[in-house]
C-alpha cells in the first residue's frame, strides 16, 4: 500500500490529492485528478503506468522523466494491460475485473468506459487502429469494439467441446494484433490458437487450429508479423505459427527444452509478450526455471540457455545494443539481469528496487523505466551506464507503457 | 510547376492560398499557412510532404489522411529531408541551401530558423532528442544544434590533406544517429567515414576511418543499430562498420558485385537511409544497374540480385509483410515495384502516377504514402490490395516523412 505523504509533490504537476484518495477508496469512474488544462504538446513521448493497487493510471513524459497527472476510477487493475490510439492521444486500459477505459492523455481524463466481461486478461488494438479487442477469461473469448467509442462491434465465444462432449468456454490468452484487422489468440483450456479477420467488421471469420500442445498460456507475434508463438504451460515446448506460409498451419518447436529437470513451482507465469528477438535469436523465458532460452529463429531450435537469478517474467531486447534485460518472479524479483546477446552471458546484475513488475525501454532505448511496487518509485535508469536518471512516485506501479507502442506490430 | 487552382480546396484545412503565394515569390521566412489554431491533438499520426518547388511543407494526418495545413518560406527544398523531436512536435527541415528550420507541427508555423552552411544534404538527430545535426557539402563537414533552440553547439570541419598535401573539406554524406548521442557519416572527397561522439557536446570526439573505399555518396545505420554501411560511388562494393565490435574497424563487403557488366549511366543517386533490412537479408538498389541486390546481413555475401524495371532509388521494406516496394530514376519513374521477399520476385508493378519521388509506409504498414511529383498529387495506397485510399493535392511534392520516424534508430 501507499500512502500520500510518500509522493513528492514537485515531481507531479497536477495531482489532487484529495480526490485521488476519495476515488480510490470510491472506486468512483472518472478523472479523478486530470491535468490543469488540455495541452497543446505533442504526444510522442508520453506514456502510463499502472497503479495496481488503487486503480489508477499515472500519466508520465519520457523527455522531462516526470508524472503529468493521474487517472482514477479504473477498477482492479491487477495485471492491467494498455494499448495506445495511433496518434498517441488515447490509451486503452484492460482491467482484470473486465473494465475497459478509453483516457485522454493531453486531458488526463476518462472519455469511454465499458465492463465489457467479468474476468479479462489484456487487449490489442488492429495495425490501422479503428478497432480494440478484450481477451477474456470470463466469459471466454473475445470481443472487438470501435476504437472511437468503445462500441462493441463483435463477439466471438472461445466455445469448443470438452472431453465429455459439453459445450464449453475457454479462458483466451497471448492475444495480439496480426497485419490486416486480424487478431490471433490462444484457448487455454481448448489447447487451440484461433485466428479472427476482422477486415469485414461486420462478419468476421474465424481460422481455429486445434491440438496445438497443451494449456497455451501466453502468445506473441514477432516484430515483422512473421510468426505467432504460444507458450505451453501443460507440456515442454511452444506452438508456432508461421504467418507468411499459406496455408497456415501449427508446428511444435522447442519440444522437451526443460524435460529430465527437475520442475520448480512456478511463481509466476512469464509474460510473452516481453519476448525478445535480437538479431536471428529469440529470447525465452524458460517457464519455472532459472533460465532464459534462446531459440534460432530460422530453425526454430534452442541455440543456448543462460543461467539467471531467478524464474524469468520478462525478457526484453534493449532496442540500441545487443542486450536482454531480465525481471524476474518472487521471491526474486529484486533484481534485473542484463545479458549481453553476443557472448550470451550476464554482464550485470542490477538492484533498481523493491518488488520489480515491469519494464519499458524508451523508443531508441537510452533509458529503461522499471517499477518498483513495494517502493511506489518507477525508477529510470541510463542503460549506458546504468545510472539513475530519475525517481518518480506512483503508488505501487506496475505495468509501464509509451504511446511508441502505437507504431509496433504486437504491442 | 504547380498552380493554386489545382488544389481541391475540400482536402486543405487551412491553405491560404494568396499568402502562401506571395511567400513562395518572395521567400519570405515564417508561416505563411498555417493552421487556424493550435490544436489540442495526438502527433503520433503526423507528418510533412516536402513541396519541392515553392519551398513549403505540408503537415498531413494519415489517420483521415488529409493535409492539415502549409509553412512556407523554407528556401530551397531539393533534396530536403526531415527528423523529428522525440514528442512528435516539431519537424527539423534540412534544406538544401543549408537552412535548417524547426516546424511546430501543431501552430503549422516556423518556431526557429537559421542559415547554418552553403550547401547541405541532410541531417539526423541524437537518439535522446537534444541534438540535432547537418550534414553540409559547403563548407565540407558537420555541425551540431541544440534541438530547443537550434543554437549551434559543435562544428566539425570534414578536413583532409589531398593528394598533393594541401588541407580540404570534404562533402559530408549518409549521417545517421548511432546510439550514446553519436553521429555515423562519410566523406565523399576522402574516401573516409567518421564517428563524432557528442556524449559530452562541450569536447566532441571524432573517431577516423581512413580509405574505406573510393567516394562514399551515402550511408545507413541497420534498425538496430548494428552495422553502418556506406555506400560506393567511386568502386563497386561498400564499406561496413560492425558497431558491436570494439575496437571498431571497417569492412569491404559485396566486392564487385557489378563487376564485367556494362555501366549504365546513372540518372540518380540511390538513397540509402531507404535501404531494406528484412529478416536476415538487406536488399539494396545497384547504382546505375536495373537490379535490386540482397545481401546475407550475417556473411555480408551477395545472396540474389533482382531484375527491375528500372535504376533503383528507394528499395523500403514494407513493415508487416515480406515484400520490399522499390521505385526508380528518370526515365521509370512512373513505376513503383513490389518484391517478395521471399521468392526474391517481383510480384506487383504499380503505376501509381507521374515522376514518383518517394515512398513511406505508415508505421504499421496498412497503407504507403507515395509522392507523384508531375501530379502535384500524394497518392496513399492501401498495401494489402493497392487500391488508391487517398489522393492528396501537393505541389510538386518530393520526401514524405512520418513522426514515427522519432522513435526510430537511423531515421
Amino acid at each position: 500500500m501507499f500512502s500520500l505523504s510518500s509522493l513528492n509533490r514537485r515531481d507531479w504537476l497536477t495531482v489532487c490529492g484529495a480526490a485521488l484518495a476519495a476515488g480510490a477508496a470510491t472506486g468512483a469512474v472518472g478523472s479523478l485528478a486530470g491535468c490543469a488544462t488540455a495541452q497543446v504538446r505533442g504526444t510522442g513521448d508520453l506514456g502510463v503506468v499502472i497503479g495496481r493497487a488503487n486503480g489508477t493510471v499515472t500519466l508520465v513524459d519520457t523527455t522531462t522523466r516526470t508524472a503529468l497527472g493521474v487517472v482514477g476510477g479504473l477498477g482492479d487493475l491487477s495485471h492491467a494491460s494498455v494499448v495506445f490510439s495511433r496518434d498517441g492521444l488515447f490509451a486503452y486500459v484492460f482491467g482484470r475485473d473486465g473494465g475497459l477505459t478509453r483516457i485522454n492523455l493531453l486531458t488526463c481524463s476518462i472519455t469511454h468506459r465499458v465492463m465489457q466481461a467479468g474476468n479479462s486478461i489484456g487487449g490489442a488494438i488492429s495495425d490501422d487502429g479503428t478497432l480494440v479487442a478484450a481477451q477474456n477469461y470470463t466469459p471466454g473469448g473475445i470481443k472487438v469494439f470501435d476504437a472511437r467509442t468503445l462500441e462493441l462491434l463483435a463477439d466471438v465465444p472461445a466455445s469448443y467441446a470438452s472431453a465429455d462432449g459439453q459445450e464449453q468456454r475457454s479462458r483466451v490468452v497471448g492475444l495480439v494484433d496480426l497485419p490486416g484487422r486480424r487478431f490471433a489468440y490462444s484457448l487455454f483450456d481448448a489447447d487451440a490458437i484461433w485466428i479472427t479477420d476482422c477486415s469485414d467488421i461486420q462478419n468476421p471469420k474465424t481460422q481455429k487450429f486445434e491440438h496445438v500442445g497443451h494449456q497455451p498460456y501466453d502468445g506473441l507475434v514477432t516484430p515483422d508479423g512473421h510468426y505467432y508463438i504460444a507458450g505451453l504451460f501443460g507440456e515442454d515446448g511452444m506452438a508456432l505459427i508461421d504467418l507468411w506460409a499459406e496455408p497456415l498451419s501449427v508446428r511444435r518447436i522447442l519440444d522437451g527444452y526443460g524435460k529430465g529437470e527437475q520442475k520448480l513451482p512456478v511463481y509466476k507465469m512469464p509474460h510473452l509478450r516481453g519476448w525478445a528477438v535480437a538479431g536471428r535469436h529469440a529470447w525465452l523465458p524458460a517457464v519455472g526455471q532459472h533460465e532464459v532460452l534462446v531459440a534460432d529463429t530460422e530453425t526454430w531450435r534452442l541455440a543456448g540457455r543462460i543461467p539467471v537469478a531467478g524464474q524469468p517474467v520478462f525478457v526484453i531486447a534493449r532496442p540500441d545494443a545487443p542486450q536482454v534485460w531480465v525481471s524476474f518472479a518472487v521471491p526474486d524479483y529484486g533484481h534485473v539481469q542484463v545479458i549481453d546477446t553476443q557472448s550470451q552471458r550476464v554482464i550485470k546484475t542490477l538492484e533498481p528496487g523493491h518488488a520489480v513488475l515491469h519494464m519499458e525501454f524508451t523508443p531508441r532505448g537510452e533509458a529503461v523505466w522499471i517499477s518498483c511496487r513495494d517502493d511506489d518509485r518507477v525508477r529510470v535508469i541510463d542503460t549506458r551506464n546504468f545510472q539513475t536518471l530519475a525517481s518518480i512516485p506512483v503508488p505501487a506501479p506496475s505495468g509501464v507503457f509509451f504511446t511508441a507502442r502505437a507504431t509496433r506490430i504486437g504491442f
